[in-house]
């Protein structure tokens, strides 16, 4: 499809301001596998100003060139042998590593020294993005110390600017986030604070926006006339891959479904925005969350299932119950495998149900949306409902980023007969470009200033609200059946019966080929 | 997508009644190119009763056996190589010939008597289907006689049946039709009567009904609401073709927009009918032509364009004008291309304008079905509309017979663009089977007495009630510029006119890739 390709190509990037990026957890693995290639993928596009310098920090010991060597490394794994080695070059030599772990005040002047010395060499004009990729239970005492040393501009005045970027989880529960958000907003004003959820990098997520609000034909049926109900699944086929120990005091219900399966429901069900600005937005989705009311403990029993995979069979081989996983507590009470069953109570959506499942251990790897639709009003055929399943609108997140539309066409030849058909559209077909790791847009627009694509302070408290009750209840509630599914299975029987219960079933991917 | 094509498998077809086939005309090019290679594509799919029979009939002096060759020349030549003997000897053991031009009375007697010696030797049951594969002046003579001699059944009686189908032009105009109907009717009853129309028989028209009324997502935007307007093509590249005595008395009007397009219009444009029937579906397609009234004069100059083609240049090859074809008057002013802008006044359509064109040597072979939705009603992007051209849905007839939905989609990357993307769905994808001449589902559908894809005595009169002004007044005004157009053009710039004059444009099949 190069005549749509050629719409997309606007020439030049508009390349955001200059700055430096200071990564606190400069030496760990998301720094290496994730955020150092990311910048490698900006400045070959173009989406980095030429005047930018890294400073790493972490507390393993590192010099300036150890950290351009992970780098180096990170970009290799990425891309082995196809490398632009003078972008790779001209990035490494912007790179610099503090050693510190940056809990206690006494170590910021020694980075306030190295942010001054840097931003001059590079000439990046004072702009500071902090990235945090530490674990979450420092945010708030960084975020404190940066504050005290002076290292944050305050955005109401003039001057160069200070972001902050964090990484999920943004709290625990209601609580432990109001505490967070409470820390954080008394160094930073909210325009500075950035909650990053790489699902929001993904190009089919930003979509979701755009096809439903800049095509005529698909929101005059998005609404609870139309729609029968809506499915978000969010599959994984890897267990915890050595995460066990943070993973045992997570969850699927805390990991997965609180932040990105409830900013998935928030596209899919909100109302049209004003303007496609960062605070329109947000505000929208925040409206679609708090139109979900917390379940009571009788709903909570009805309308949740939670699940955690014994051993069992992926891809023809055998594998580990979550219990016997690395670090994981051979009692662990955990959901690997959580669903729940909601209602979006607006003008829009009252009494069409949202079904969500996430788990590990599933049969595939799978993130999809899907939009079912109610039966035409009126069987012309007789016979016919059997053969009539409604029409289906899916978008598929990952692996493959398309979306299909499943509809009846008529059998050739007589008798008139119908089936099951779908109209397809792949995403590929627009992207020739070399697929980045989902981090680069969001880095972008955040040097950029532009909010959009981050969590807001009350939209995750008001994920919380929705997610904590639940949590607390099975907390306090021991599973009686854990390990409940085999792993290389699609969850508890208890996940279908919550949909059968209301009549429907779940897609996965067989459904759609 | 097998999974969909299993649904089209029911296993055995459902034989029609047993009959005899009495074709008018049985030494003719349609009989041995199309109609009875249709009959041996029947049999092999199961769609004839084993007790069946053909008669020829024509002027041409043939015996039983020259006719049976003739069968087999035209299955040799649409299935070079690839034919199944047995049914094809089967079928020819039931061909017979009685020579006669049969528009005269005495010529009868002897037809009668073959007709009850076959169908005795076949056990047809006394059931017949007349085919008038003739010229249209001896429609009327034929049918006299026919029921003169006894040879048609009073379907009001029990007993056997009689039908009768007739090739179009269903009259030249609204009174020679209505003679025609009239005559038919002092023999026939209009339930036996088949206006055949190989348009209806094809898979993409008869599946627009079912696209429109078995899915629950279309409908609801599918009115003056959400539609900007409509357009159908109907695009051939050749030329007349050796057709050129016939054809310079018709013209692209008569020949394909007052028949085959006005078909098409209906289909879009209908209510949803009450059942999936005959008669329901015919007075729902009667309504649409009935809300578009006839054009006054000015209305005539304004709203439709004539074509004729001059010489040009088609597939790189020069062609000549339509006045160099053999057998056409070198100062003739019949049409070769027409378009009309009309509109359906009811309560769905009214606002909404329906274009449509035909011409003959346009640069490719394309008929589709364009309906344009409007903008979506805000543009949340700034300079966004110019990248932003509506949803469209095509309907694509032939030659590739596809349903494509034209959206927005965001282009990867930074910033916020957008691009035109289409969704597919290949008719090829349910159809392992060989293609048949199209004219199949007419037949199996007569025999068994379905008459849902033949035109109706009042849907004739009601379309030529709308063209038959627009000749008169094309005629009684000679054209000024003929030829207006290049062989190998899209038509004479009027026609581009008559479009941007609301600000719209033709959309071809440039415009789906």
């Amino acid at each position: 499809m190069n005549q749509s390709a050629e719409y997309c190509d606007v020439g030049g990037m508009v390349a955001p301001p200059p700055c430096t990026m200071v990564i606190f957890g400069g030496s760990g693995d998301l720094t290496r596998r994730k955020l150092l290639p990311s910048l490698y993928n900006m400045a070959r596009e173009g989406f980095l100003n030429e005047k930018f310098a890294v400073i790493g920090t972490g507390s393993t010991p590192l010099s300036d060139d150890d950290f351009r060597t992970r780098l180096r490394e990170g970009v290799e794994e990425m891309y082995p042998g196809a490398i632009d080695k003078a972008v790779l070059d001209r990035l490494a030599a912007s790179l610099y590593y503090v050693r510190g772990r940056f809990t206690k005040s006494e170590e910021f002047p020694a980075l306030k020294k190295r942010l001054e010395e840097v931003g001059e060499r590079h000439g990046t004009e004072g702009n500071v993005l902090y990235y945090l990729a530490i674990p979450p239970q420092s945010f708030g005492d960084v975020a404190d110390n940066l504050g005290k040393v002076g290292l944050v501009h305050d955005p109401l005045q003039p001057g160069p600017w200070t972001r902050l970027i964090i990484e999920k989880p943004f709290g625990d529960d209601l609580e432990s986030a109001q505490e967070l958000n409470r820390r954080l907003a008394a160094v930073f004003h909210e325009r500075q604070i950035h909650r990053i959820d790489h699902y929001l990098g993904k190009e089919t997520v930003q979509n979701i926006l755009l096809f439903r609000f800049t095509n005529g034909i698909f929101e005059p049926v998005w609404n609870r006339r139309y729609v029968d109900h809506v499915q978000i699944t969010v599959a994984e086929k890897l267990g915890v891959e050595g995460r066990g120990a943070f993973y045992d005091h997570a969850g699927s219900l805390r990991d997965v479904m609180q932040n990105h399966m409830f900013q998935l429901l928030c596209l899919v069900a909100m109302e049209p925005p004003n303007k496609l600005e960062a605070e329109a937005v947000r505000s929208e989705k925040v409206k679609v969350l708090d139109a979900i009311h917390p379940m009571s403990p009788a709903e909570i029993d009805r309308f949740t299932v939670r699940g955690q995979y014994g051993p069992g069979t992926v891809d023809g081989k055998a594998v580990p119950g979550y219990r016997q996983e690395p670090s994981v507590s051979p009692t662990s009470n955990i959901d690997t495998f959580s669903a729940v069953r909601l209602e979006v109570e607006n003008w829009r959506w009252a009494g069409v149900p949202f079904y969500l499942r996430t788990g590990k251990r599933l049969p595939v790897r799978d993130t999809e949306i899907v939009v079912q639709f109610r039966q035409a009003p009126l069987m012309l055929l007789d016979g016919m409902a059997a053969r009539q399943p409604p029409n289906r609108l899916t978008i598929h997140v990952q692996p493959d980023e398309r979306i299909t539309l499943r509809f009846h066409a008529k059998c050739p030849g007589p008798p008139v007969r119908l089936a099951p058909v779908q109209m397809e559209f792949k995403y590929s077909e627009l992207d020739g470009k070399t697929r980045g790791t989902g981090y680069e847009t969001l880095l972008y627009d955040c040097m950029m200033g532009d909010r959009m694509l981050f969590h807001r302070a009350d939209m995750v408290e008001s994920a919380w609200r929705i997610a904590t009750p639940i949590l607390k209840q099975w907390e306090s509630q021991q599973p009686k059946d854990f390990p409940n599914y085999p792993a290389g299975t699609w969850g508890p029987p208890a996940a279908e019966e919550l949909i059968q219960r209301d009549g429907h079933r779940w897609f996965g991917p067989d459904d759609h080929t």
